[in-house]
């Protein structure tokens, strides 16, 4: 069993509750990561909800009320409807009777298959090695990120400004990602690339921490093995808070995930 | 009372839920517009979720289950969490006791302000009279668009070529918007701009409909009087489904909305 399959195992505990375990290891500071959180609902919505030819997440928008705490967490899902190609899913992870995170799930069934069509192109990063790898005891922030315990993350060299207070200010920061125990990605786990550490606001000269609201992640298809690539761009930001996008290509180039974000942030006066 | 308010009005109906009653006219072909469904759920929320400090949208996940029709409905909303600055609501929309459409709603509020920082730049569009006017009924189209009754859509001249089985393959398409009504733009109104017809497949030659199965949408800053521009482009097409991003922009050429949509799409074999 991976690390991830671990601290993301959802045990059925009747009509459409599960029990999980919230894992302290999968936090940035000491906050659980969006990204593990909602592979965490992902995880439980097939189990009960789909029949066996929709195994897979292909969307998930959640709404982060309340930071859940590390420990036992009650996993609520229910069927909205099961299609012939998907089934739309409502779920929510609760703990102390309140729901701390929200979201609507998508299920079906993805292939590995080239897009019929498609408008982007794979990010171009210097090899894996090449790249910065982020440590967990960031050298001048007020937090560790436990999640660099799980996960190898590696930022462009080019993109490093923003530790030196001299960001691109392009608004957009490339990584390689890859699970330190050798786990290969998959539709859930890519749920955690999509959330990358840290915000692209960093590469705006806005270093303060921007916690997200509301997240939309589509997964559309099974990635090759090997690292991942991750582009995480701000749209704009503004009145508090901010837009950004992240695109996550597999090994062979091919986008396999996408999300959209909507982030608080503080700008200076 | 404009077109979009009498379309949209919700009657407290007690304890979170409000009775609606969806307008035929809002619809493409016979189904119900996912912007305007989107509209009514996000126009329920402030009534009985938020102090007087969120009055607006800034964020809508919907799941589209099953379309409703056109008639009576029930809108049910539920506070997840009210904050200093941000309001985050559960919806639905019910008939027959059944979730038509599933919602999470982030309510804040908005000004007109310009962005602190922005990656996009406004499309650039021919005047409105120069731009062609979408009729109800389309020729040569197996339905009509009685939306059309209502909102003035009007497409870029050179990109008609999907019309005559010639499109520009890019994958956009370009359009002003306006009611016909003459009301202006304002949060709510501007989810029916994200959801534009056609959808932006037909650019690709894919002229089959593309029903939403999941619409995250983004409210930024409130817009300025007068038409809005509108940009719909497919990321991807593949294995049975499409990511389409829209962004809008007001008459002084800033974003004030975004989404990004997951359809499903038939490609031929």
């Amino acid at each position: 069993m991976t690390q991830f399959d671990d601290a993301t195992a959802v045990e059925p505990a009747g009509s459409g509750s599960y029990e999980a375990k919230l894992d302290a290891t999968w936090s940035v500071g000491d906050k659980l990561h969006g990204g593990y959180l909602m592979a965490l609902l992902a995880r439980a919505a097939p189990n009960s909800a789909a029949g066996p030819g929709h195994p897979h997440v292909t969307a998930v928008s959640a709404s982060f009320a309340e930071p859940p705490e590390p420990g036992p967490a009650e996993v609520r899902v229910e069927a909205l409807r099961a299609g012939r190609t998907i089934t739309q899913v409502r779920a929510e992870l609760a703990q102390d009777g309140r729901t701390r995170v929200a979201a609507l799930v998508t299920l079906g069934l993805l292939d590995d298959a080239d897009p019929h069509w498609t408008s982007v192109e794979p990010v171009e990063l210097p090899p894996v090695e090449s790249c910065f790898l982020a440590p967990r005891e960031v050298p001048g922030n007020a937090f560790p990120v436990p999640l660099m315990d799980v996960l190898e993350l590696r930022l462009h060299p080019e993109q490093l400004g923003f530790v030196f207070g001299e960001p691109t200010r392009r608004g957009w920061l490339d990584t390689w990602q890859r699970f330190k125990d050798g786990a290969p990605w998959d539709p859930l786990s890519l749920l955690v690339a999509l959330d990358p550490v840290p915000p692209a606001s960093y590469d705006l000269g806005l270093p303060g921490w921007a916690p997200t609201i509301q997240l939309t992640a589509h997964v559309l298809r099974l990635p090759a093995p090997g690292p991942v690539k991750v582009r995480l761009s701000v749209t704009e930001v503004g009145g508090g808070r901010m837009d950004e996008t992240a695109m996550v290509w597999d090994s062979e180039g091919r986008l396999v995930a996408q999300a959209t974000q909507l982030a608080a942030v503080r700008v200076p006066a």
